[in-house]
Formats: structure tokens, C-alpha cells, sequence
């Protein structure tokens, strides 16, 4: 059986949990608390040299890391990762917007702010520059959905995964979604899929 | 004809560039100045909304973005991306590592030292934590290489041309690549590879 290492408030986890949870596969979850360094330590750098969750030990002892090349190593071959060239390629490069241009700025700020108790002088200094690049993110993300209902070839997948799992939880950061119509329709949908699950699911 | 959108000194766009050179592709260079806001105006925003180059128009006039998924969709069924399931996810998980580990760290003071007159006081301030994570990546990557003479599979590929773009231009980020003994043997066996370019080749 496949062994997560995750940590239930990360939106990168939920991206594998969700996944997992379309594909109705069985695995054990094993709980590495961030806030307490216990993705640091020797045992954890030895599963991810990059000392993050999630990790994913596969059933030849295996592991990989990053939510989004995890999410595309379990989906593969299924309705979530499509099969032409193109729209393939789509998919990443919505994935790549998300680790770059979205996860820094709307999943940090909700780090710091939902789970810190107290932000240090340099967070705060940096607080107003990543709400502005999280709204631009959240800006891109509306026009996009302004003429899509999700966000590769009009059917539900891994970009879609990728971007709900830190858009959906954004106003424990403190944004406001409230201008941005499209994105909030978008989440419903996302919602509505079956065998979708929460962020806060028990395994 | 394919026609890439581009900034000379730019990590991302060389990868697109590198895997280009090694399909023999002919395109259509299209330079954007990002130091002067050329990839923020209208017409440019049309191309890729989220305002950045590289960016890749197809024969078919579609335009695809993210210095990756370009990657990706372009090598899809060369050597430089593996066929089997595991190692072709362990190839994106280094290209994800490389976007959000490595790029924002060593590509951004990079930036910073390399290409702006002067530094605002807040990147002054966020310096020594940047340096701080960019040696982090570099010592993952240390790691990696110890026991492997490329990044996946014992073979050159995309997650090798990733990771180069802004690792060989480090040091003009003021990163010193020393005491990385086997990044450096690496880099040397990226630059031998057949086709190799430099980041300032003229197309």
C-alpha cells in the first residue's frame, strides 16, 4: 500500500488526498506536523531530501515529491490528465502558474497569517507585495474562467485540482473573493464533482 | 513557423531556447523587454495573460506559456523525456522543485544583482533569506548528484535543462558554487551535451 506523508492544513497534500480520493485508492496517511520542524528532521530528509510534504512512498519503496508531479504520476491514463499533446501541455503550464504564481503569494500569506501566531517585521513588510500578486493570480484565474468552465479543454482535471486546493481556502489569508464571480462559480463546480472531498477529510 | 517570445538574459526562456537547439528546430524569435515592461502591455497580455515570456506561439496560433509545460509539450517523445511512468513524474518533480525551490531564490537575486541599477530596501532586506534558500536548493541538488550523473534516470533531460538555466548563472546572483563540487562536474557534462547553447547564443 502507498504511504502520504502530509500535513491536513496544506493545500499541496489536499491536491494528492483529492486525487487519491477521485481514483477511490486506498493508501496510509501518515501526519508530519510543519509547524513543529517534523519535515526536517534526518527521517523525513531521508524520504525528501527537500524536507517538504507531501511525499508519497510508493509500493516498490519509491518516493516522490511535489504535489503536482505526484498528482500526474497517480492520474495518469485517467479522465483527469488529458491524452493529446496539447492540452497536456496546458495542464502543466496551468500547474506551473499555480507553484510559481498563485501557491507563493495566496498560500504563504494564508500560511502566515492561519497558522502563525505572530508575523515577524519582514513577513509584514512583504504582507501588502504578496496580497497584490495573489490578487493578480486570482485576476488571471477570472478571465480565464470567464470563458471556460474549467481550466483545460471544459472538463474537470488536474489544473483544476492544482488551483482549487489553495483559491478555495484563500480568506483564511485574508482575501476577499468577492470580485471575482467567475472563480467563485468555478469553485462550486469543483465542488460538484463526485467523489470530491474536503481539505479537513479524514483519511 | 513557431514563434517564441523571449528575453535574452532570461533562465526560463534559455530552457525553451536549449530544448529548441537540440531538436534542430527553426522559429521565430521575438525579443520583450522585461526591464522595460514590454511583457505588461495589452498586446502582450493577449499572448499570456499572466504577463511573462518565454512564451511559445504554435503553428496553429495558440500560445502556450510556463518555460516547463513549453518543455515539456515540445521534447514530449524524445530522449530528453523519459517513457516510463515513475521516471517521467521524477522528471517534473524536479522541474517543479526547479519553480519553486531553486528559480525564486537563485533566479530572482540573480535578477536583482544582475539586471536592476539599485535594490529597493525591502529586496535588501529579503536578500540573506533568498541566498539563505538558494544554497538550500543547491545543497539538495549537491545531494543528488553525489550519486547520479544526471537528474533522472542516469540520462540528460529536461529536469538536467530545468535545473541548468539559472544554476550555471548563479554566480552572477553573487551565489558561489565552490563548495557544490558535484553540480559543477554536472554542469560540465550539460554544456557537452550535442546541440548545447550558451544563454546568450543568437538564434
Amino acid at each position: 500500500m502507498m504511504t502520504l506523508y502530509d500535513f491536513t492544513g496544506s493545500g499541496n497534500g489536499y491536491k494528492v488526498r483529492l486525487v487519491l480520493a477521485h481514483l477511490g485508492q486506498t493508501y496510509k496517511l501518515v501526519q508530519r506536523d510543519i509547524l513543529k520542524g517534523e519535515t526536517r528532521t534526518p527521517d523525513f530528509l531521508a524520504k525528501n531530501p527537500n524536507g517538504r510534504i507531501p511525499a508519497l512512498q510508493l509500493e516498490d519503496g519509491t518516493y516522490l515529491a511535489e504535489s503536482n508531479a505526484i498528482s500526474w504520476y497517480l492520474a495518469g491514463g485517467t479522465p483527469m490528465v488529458p491524452d493529446d499533446r496539447l492540452p497536456r501541455a496546458q495542464t502543466l503550464q496551468w500547474m506551473f502558474f499555480e507553484q510559481y504564481s498563485h501557491e507563493p503569494f495566496i498560500a504563504t500569506v494564508r500560511f502566515w497569517k492561519h497558522f502563525l501566531p505572530k508575523l515577524t517585521p519582514l513577513q509584514e513588510m512583504e504582507l501588502p507585495g504578496r496580497m497584490e500578486k495573489g490578487y493578480a493570480a486570482l485576476a488571471v484565474m477570472e478571465q480565464h474562467l470567464a470563458r471556460h468552465q474549467f481550466f483545460v479543454g471544459n472538463r474537470y482535471g488536474l489544473a483544476d485540482i492544482a488551483l482549487y486546493a489553495y483559491t478555495h481556502v484563500a480568506d483564511e489569508g485574508g482575501f476577499t473573493l468577492a470580485a471575482y464571480p467567475n472563480v467563485n462559480a468555478w469553485m462550486v463546480r469543483v465542488a460538484e464533482q463526485p467523489g470530491h472531498i474536503s481539505i479537513d477529510h479524514k483519511n
